[in-house]
């Protein structure tokens, strides 16, 4: 008897952490804090909602589109990223999906039969492994050392004849790490060489506190060959209600994605491309905003961290929308993340969701998606977790 | 080396068509005549939009919801289909799709792992068969005889240790055939002795001909043990472009599908179902009246047909959206449709697109979505391929 794809995989960490919730009583003056999800928590600024408003005047946001998205949001994306990168990126390489998860499920139906392998860093975004378990791809952990920041060497002794691709998260989810240019690039390389595919999930970019482009890669006039940019607007304009993401491929391998848009949701969703589109004509000064308002609230991360470090918690990570914290107690972060709703009333996901069952280092951190929490929350975050009394874990034994 | 997903399928055929529009002139007084696809090509009504915009008002609009839906559209849609078809549906039986797809490929993901059975009808809905393809489920076709009706005891005798569903579409996609209640019960039954589920796509149930509820399945209280309907507000509220589609089933099972859309999708978008929400609580009578409209339409493809039965051609199905013409010529639907295009400007999916390659009934048939065209537009469509001059078949040649 086959195992149906869902059976193998599991469920899903957001859902599953909401389960901690029930039966927790948070008072007026103790609200519950919730790190666990990267999810703006205000709606999109007025003028771009208006914008929206405006759009459903007009029959066509009422009608199916195009399966691979409005020509003009594949256009005006293909002019952002040739900027923003320096280099050629064209309307047909741009797809628009029904968000980002899955732009990236629909590149691994192009890539990946039964059995076939990729490559995943860890720790991991959690998505990126349930689809491969559904699609019967082998996931390949790519283990970090302690800065957390993957190497291609390490990555070139993993691939085997069923390698089809490999994917990296930069900024990263969960650990908020952005990885350095020349590590991109060695990426690059070896993919290249190998003949493989480099999925590079950038749906965190717009946050990234480096300026300038993240990485080289799209300057190289054949990068469509090897490298397959993602990307979301839902972070970037606070449009996760409207699923709008994007994949950047060759116009050959467009065609194969646009199969599996056609027989899984046909197209995106009309007025989250009309706002994606406005957004892009008109939000780059806000967007600049948002930015700088959430290095601000990073940089109260790791100036407030000190507090924390005395207790034994080590800052492992932080960056856009995440910290990735390990912790100093004498117990699973799976033990540890619904006892700090209890006690801290923090809702946060523990490694364990991120890393694979056998990687220790799952039970030594917490991904803190800060992003959405303001300055005062974060006050509040440090001294809850400060105030936690909790049996330490032997000094040394953190991984 | 294994075959990637996306290349186990063939191109989506809406898109394939549309080729054939290339070089082709329509003049203002010879438009074309498009019945390739069941698309709305109205906006919804000005109320809904209303409602819509100021759903736009509202911060939770713009947010992530809940992976399997809007409580509220849950809860409306489990008692709508409860009162229509005499039984108990829970709104933990309801999940919420980004359009009816969706639905079927999430079903799917919780039923077969690679190289398990589907039995679908032939002819069948083109992007089941994609799916299907996608997902490594190898696809028994079960030939229909000339009333175009399956028949359970012909699909027993296709059952293996492997199959895990039977799909029936009914108001059928693509022929318009409304099967009867007996057969659908046949099926169920058929399924419940197997120990397999059926798939119960009624994407097109609000334009069924007959009063009352087309099949009794689920007066049954054990109906979610063996039945899975699955349903679209998209051609019902003319909503296509926000794609809101459910599938009902065991809260078991959407435990599993959950897993499915979070790693796709998130969530459906949220607009698409307040509005369908809205529709469930505002638009009852206005969808009676859609229904009577296009039921006249039906009725102007059976008043005006004579006419093309006398130069050879018969008309096998007809009902809700489609109707299913078989063609007189001497050549196959596939060389037929890119011809209709050129001389009749006439665009109309072949039923190769509907059938396996070895299916000698895909060469004799053309689908023709009527739904959307108004009467004056079927009385040209009539006038267009009665005027047809091309080689007929020798007679007794059609299947």
């Amino acid at each position: 008897m086959t195992v149906p794809r869902t059976k193998a995989t599991f469920r899903p960490p957001i859902i599953a952490a909401q389960q901690w919730l029930k039966g927790v009583a948070f008072p007026a003056d103790r609200p519950l804090i919730n790190v666990s999800q990267a999810a703006p928590t205000a709606p999109p600024p007025g003028p771009m909602r208006a914008a929206m408003a405006k759009a459903l005047e007009e029959t066509s946001t009422h009608l199916y589109g195009p399966d691979l998205g409005l020509p003009e949001l594949r256009d005006a994306l293909a002019g952002r990223w040739s900027g923003l990168y320096g280099g050629t990126v064209t309307a047909d390489q741009v797809g628009i999906t029904s968000g980002c998860n899955q732009a990236f499920a629909a590149v691994i139906a192009t890539l990946c039969g039964e059995g076939d392998e990729v490559i995943l860093p860890v720790p991991w975004y959690f998505n990126h492994k349930m689809w491969l378990d559904m699609s019967g791809v082998k996931t390949v952990p790519l283990s970090t050392g302690p800065d957390l920041i993957p190497d291609p060497k390490a990555a070139a002794a993993l691939i085997t004849p069923r390698t089809r691709a490999i994917a990296l998260v930069s900024p990263n989810n969960p650990t908020g790490i952005e990885y350095p240019a020349e590590v991109i690039h060695g990426f690059r390389d070896l993919a290249r060489d190998a003949g493989i595919q480099l999925i590079l999930d950038e749906t965190y970019r717009d946050f990234d506190s480096r300026t300038g482009a993240p990485h080289d890669l799209l300057a190289d006039p054949n990068w469509s060959d090897t490298v397959i940019p993602l990307y979301s607007f839902s972070k970037s304009f606070r449009l996760t209600g409207h699923r709008v993401g994007a994949v950047m491929t060759s116009a050959q391998r467009l065609e194969e994605v646009e199969k599996f848009i056609d027989a899984v949701t046909i197209c995106p969703a009309q007025l989250g491309q009309r706002a994606a589109l406005w957004g892009l004509q008109n939000l780059t000064q806000w967007l600049a905003g948002e930015r700088a308002e959430i290095l601000s609230r990073r940089a109260a991360i790791e100036t407030g961290f000190p507090r924390l470090a005395r207790q034994g918690w080590r800052l492992r990570g932080v960056g856009a929308y995440f910290a990735y914290f390990e912790h100093p107690f004498a117990m699973s972060a799976d033990e540890l993340a619904p006892l700090l709703v209890q006690q801290a009333h923090v809702l946060a996901l523990p490694a364990t969701m991120f890393t694979p069952p056998d990687d220790p280092s799952g039970a030594r951190h917490l991904r803190i998606a800060f992003a959405n929490v303001d300055h005062a929350g974060i006050t509040t975050l440090f001294d809850r977790l400060e105030a936690l009394s909790l049996p330490l874990a032997p000094t040394g034994g953190a991984a």
